[in-house]
């Protein structure tokens, strides 16, 4: 099964990304496949998650208010939306499920490996620009989008989880972020974006933010 | 009939405003009250506030980026979204039914009295911090609650316009943000903030702030 | 005698400017290089001009936050030293012969056109990057270069301040931003940048500031 | 030998760290105090020490863009110059008496660990305001002065670097940069600024910076 394309950045900075397959196929991507990964793993990486959303649900505010556009705007602020009523209930349902609380939720410590991306992505945002943001988030949204593409349909333990990233819902989501991308790029740098010397310092920027997404991947393995 | 009191700190501010009497009763706003404003000074007013509230909405973007708990930015993500959907398609339409179609409205040269406002806001919200965006945004937030608490049932050629602001929608909306505004001060603060120094640089804030909405409406005055 | 050159962006920017030669031929600058500009305006503006330079400083430190490389960091920080101890100090002592003392100075209510420029700028360098910092700066200290240039040897009694940005040391540090300026278009966007949309956004930045210029004048011959 | 004493914020913020001996006593510490620390983990830690200055550098410079006042935009301006002047040449020296030339420092891939620590300080700054990079940069800045006058006369292989930061000069700093602090704090938040909710939020970001220095120190053991 073919990797999804969500755009032409997006194929283009997975490819200089030497850390894109040990991000995509980690063990711990693996355990959640073959349902092996040990549930306390599980639970630390998604208390973490729980405080990544925050931060990243703060840098796609952040890109709203550096976007240029009315559109970009509202694909921003639509994103915000989404992690707050897709993704951040999904984990606080899961916690609960298996006794912990909101209180707990918000009182995790935040391990090293969870501050180093979020506060990348946004640090890089605040000095850079929008497109900045977006390479800094793409790892992410994409990423994930791309595991449960081949995660699909792989049941287990960890079925409710892949479905989330697998399912329609997630996919068009990753679609247009990657079209966000791409008309992002071209309404600054124009069609021929990709020759520049900014396609390589933001190709570098995504790559750095896929090595950090394989620290966060084993800080779950590390578990607490 | 007294003014409307949207929170402990949005009526001790409004005391230490020198110009809020002068902003409040604007004679563009007693223009709107007694149907005298001319309606090429409306219209004039009306393009330039459109681009006033897509910086407005980057605006509180930013306070969502910079907030400090789940619920601030909740609270601030709420508003980039009300904006968007309640205020600027009534500006939308009441253009269109003047004959200034979209694009015309999006190619609106922006005032200098415009850039001013926002620029300080916004400005003053990245370089301080969650409470400075708060103070700089409350002269318009609130203002424009108390100026349509004031005009309600005015009637005449603006009555539309009026009874956006009068409406309980609005004002709901402005007791929430002043509560938003009174829960982040203790948050930070504490019960006491009002005798401590930075409750100072925020009152000052907030007065710079209205001296730039009297700038505003006498924009709206002097005409295109 | 043909204006100064001080580099590749800045001789396109300034063409694109439509209100560049308002700016630099502002009555203003005409009352400065003639003698016929009152007294009581020029030291309105000196005042005035001692808020901007605050925030100017704070606007090239913010660029030494944003700079990419260290030679860039480096330029920005010695930007900010000379504005500390050229600019100012002369500000500060030709208000001191007028008897205008340093606190007075600091008490001085900023002008809302001397917020309009510096929030102008500063925002527009936190929303956007480095270059947008740059674009938003030029006007300013290259304009002030031109203006000095032209009205080199005028004499009369402005000739101190004529002769400060006349000078050798402010005319090389002109041509000093002027390299900054190419050097980090080209570091960013390659050689060819002023064929992409990215160029048009600054060139549009450079002329709105140059706008704001005009305001800062305008309120210097309005006087206090 | 008691711990030396940079001012009230420090000495409280300190105490209130959990890891603040871990990280000043960290194995990396004492390999370089009784010097069996290996040549290789010094000059690894070196090189990503290097790229930290860069970053440290950018915070100062952003700390000068949100100063409240000249004062305190000189003291951090003045910061930025003694790291770029004072802190980076001993880098580069001494990095080239061992083989390592300038263009090899900047091609070093910075280390999760550094990157965590730089972002996290840099974006605290950008989402909060002049205290928040304070308590970033004061484990670092009065945690290596600390240190320092604890090593001092140690001897062996690391005395050069023992001496730098045991010296008058950087001890000086410190109590400056100590001074600033207390000062910046008093200005915003009154005297008992110790008593109110943002000096707990203060303290944290303080513990939380300590611990990624440890961070910083691990990955100088754990070596390239």
């Amino acid at each position: 099964m073919s990797a999804p394309e969500y755009g032409r950045a997006f194929v283009r900075w997975r490819e200089q990304a030497p850390e894109w397959h040990a991000y995509t196929h980690h063990p711990f991507v693996e355990g959640l496949r073959n349902g092996t990964l040990p549930r306390e793993n599980f639970l630390h990486y998604l208390r973490q998650d729980y405080i990544f959303l925050i931060n990243f649900a703060r840098g796609w505010a952040l890109a709203a208010a550096k976007a240029d556009t009315l559109a970009e705007i509202q694909a921003a602020a639509a994103t915000v939306q989404a992690l707050a009523h897709d993704e951040m209930p999904l984990h606080v349902q899961i916690c609960a499920r298996e006794g912990i609380d909101a209180a707990t939720l918000e009182a995790t410590e935040e391990a090293s490996a969870n501050l180093a991306y979020t506060r990348y992505v946004l640090e890089g945002g605040y000095s850079g620009d929008f497109l900045d943001l977006l390479a800094g988030f793409a790892p992410c949204v994409l990423g994930y989008g791309e595991i449960g593409h081949r995660l699909r349909g792989s049941g287990g333990p960890y079925a409710e989880w892949i479905e989330t990233y697998a399912g329609d819902g997630y996919q068009a989501l990753c679609h247009n972020v990657g079209a966000l991308i791409d008309g992002a790029l071209v309404h600054r740098l124009g069609p021929d974006w990709a020759k520049l010397p900014r396609a390589d310092q933001l190709a570098k920027r995504f790559a750095t933010a896929t090595r950090l997404e394989v620290g966060f991947w084993q800080m779950g393995m590390d578990g607490p």
